[in-house]
């Protein structure tokens, strides 16, 4: 078998690129290891910045998001009980909208899908070959029987354990990285969000954060320390500890219920470079971690893809390796600018365990400068709907 | 003896609030360790904010400042070698004077001497009595005789080591404190600057900072380890090493020359809280240190005694004490904003030893964000050139 662009990965990375690769006329095969249903399972946040939202709706993609999706003009921190409201809109014109990743996965399947486009689940034991020479291919098993896919080009959008960055050669790419010590308790819970927008709070038992996936379904999350076990969370014991962490008014508004997805998920910063290996990209996880302060993963993804899709479209279209020879460098620029922001979100808004009193009262000026001065509120307003793709 | 207001200190916080309390006909008497000859000879940098020009004008003691003063419109950055300048006055219509600290103290002690106002110098074991009862007095030797100066106030305007904090029992008094892994190497020498601006240089050798006195009296410094001994230090050894810490053009252009003093200065933030005890304020270096980087010393200095005059002013004019009453809480939120721009920038400037290669890039992701976006830039000009007192 063969293709042009052969994507590893039916995240929505993968996706996004397949789409816009299959509507420039440009030929694609995706592998992903494990099933659409597996992958349609997978709860991840959805706070899409507008460029995100535009690039979707360029996807032919933006139906269901425009529908169902709920656009955000601004987002409230709670700084020890202290809220103040940044109004994004009215700083800058710019909004975000709340709607989930496994419906954009769900919505970039069905538009794969009607275009008659080759997507193969179950693609297992797929390795990397010849990235580096002039003959690309993807090895896989397929029902028992190995097969090869002969390519132009391989995209790695298969995420941070993904097989396509473990092919490069160690001495080829380096790695940065920023473990946090303390993870995101959160729970789903089929009852309406108790504000309409994001709160984010900072107090001194940790952070906190009130989200939601629609009018009728809540996301909350708590910080807890890095080696905690789920099990050691009930739902009121989660419901107390959130309540404590909000204002007096936010904490009797909470609309509470039994969860309906209860997990804790790791932070960490992780950045690799550079992104191109021969004929090998690297693009979304694969390539970024962020800590989810901020919600920049998907984002940054859909950003990866957009110039890398260019980068592909170019080639085809003007037999020219100016975009491809400048992807690495040019998404990495962005990558950067987003992990600075998520990174400087997260330290903000938790409390680092042995940290110092004086390091508790910047966070504390932090958030006074923040609501105080309009430069910097646009600042962040600028960061939390996207710095421009 | 008797005054009104006793103060402690006469060094530009201390002098300055005994002239403005002084034009607005409430007596001071003002009680310095050390000799008129010893404050005038303490080195320091001098970059006024805005907003302390314009008190020093009210004060009416801005003619020499404004005849020998360098207006700058901006400042740079040098990142790696790669310069970027931010243009204050385009982005804010806002702009710093450089005029040595020492000048300021010249011009106040001046004006205090043709205003005929009481200054004690030399006065020694100075303690302070009963700030917290009905008659707050200070005590001290002079010529080996012991004098009792009774008041209505203490204000403690006399640097981090003086008498006044010390006073306070230890109970009443929280602080706040970060000592950083590192110092400035400083030398002035007689030599044109090497740029009209002050130059921030961040290598990964260490910080470097490019300023001037004056057209013809420039001071350079290079970030040292906090241990450092100024003996190790050559003249040529600092020009040197203050190359290789800049772009290549600046360090062509360096004009060098024989300094004329040398010496290490230690970085610290520090804060006290609250900042009034009884009858007792404080005031500038006494309630707060910050590191040199973005030059904020001297400026929170004429910010606190500034809400400190207004204090006294208000009080003796309406017997009013909510001036009096809300004077650390007002300035605390000033202060700990420009703790935290002083932290920030002395964060992204310096190289910290063990730190990890992610620090690094985010430091060279906050430069890259800063010199691409309006809104960080205004942020960056707005606390340069001082948030409003």
């Amino acid at each position: 078998m063969r293709t042009k662009v052969a994507i590893i990965g039916a995240g929505p990375a993968g996706l996004l690129l397949g789409r816009l690769l299959d509507m420039a006329g440009i030929e694609t095969v995706i592998l992903e290891r494990r099933s659409r249903d597996y992958v349609l399972g997978r709860i991840r946040a959805g706070v899409l910045e507008q460029g995100t939202v535009e690039l979707l709706d360029k996807a032919g993609v933006g139906g269901r998001l425009h529908a169902d999706g709920l656009v955000h003009d601004g987002v409230e921190f709670c700084f020890d009980g202290d809220r103040h409201r940044f109004d994004f809109h009215a700083l800058i014109g710019r909004t975000v909208t709340v709607y989930g990743q496994t419906e954009v996965t769900r919505d970039l399947m069905e538009a794969r899908d009607a275009s008659g486009a080759t997507t193969i689940y179950g693609a297992e034991n797929v390795s990397l070959h010849d990235f580096d020479g002039d003959r690309p291919k993807v090895r896989y098993v397929k029902g028992g029987v190995e097969h090869e896919l002969a390519c132009d080009f391989i995209a790695g959008c298969d995420g941070y354990h993904g097989v396509a960055r473990a092919s490069v050669p160690e001495e080829a790419i380096r790695t940065f990285e920023r473990v946090y010590p303390f993870g995101w308790l959160g729970i789903l819970v089929d009852r309406p969000p108790v504000a309409e927008e994001l709160i984010y709070a900072h107090h001194e038992r940790g952070f906190a954060l009130c989200s939601m996936r629609s009018h009728t379904r809540s996301r909350y999350y708590v910080q807890v320390p890095a080696d905690e076990r789920v099990e050691e969370w009930s739902d009121d014991r989660f419901w107390d500890e959130l309540r404590r962490r909000l204002d007096e008014k936010t904490a009797n508004n909470l609309v509470t219920g039994p969860s309906i997805e209860k997990s804790i998920a790791p932070l960490r910063s992780f950045v690799a470079e550079p992104l191109r290996f021969g004929w090998l990209f690297l693009a979304g996880d694969a390539a970024h971690i962020v800590p989810p302060t901020g919600a920049k993963g998907l984002n940054l993804a859909a950003s990866d893809v957009c110039a890398l899709a260019e980068a592909f479209i170019e080639f085809y279209a003007e037999r020219s390796s100016a975009g491809i020879d400048g992807y690495s460098a040019r998404v990495l620029s962005r990558i950067w600018k987003a992990e600075r922001f998520s990174w400087w979100m997260t330290s903000i808004l938790h409390t680092f365990p042995g940290t110092d009193s004086f390091s508790r009262r910047i966070q504390r000026a932090e958030f006074d400068y923040l609501r105080s001065s309009d430069a910097a509120a646009r600042s962040l307003a600028e960061n939390y709907t996207g710095l421009p793709i």
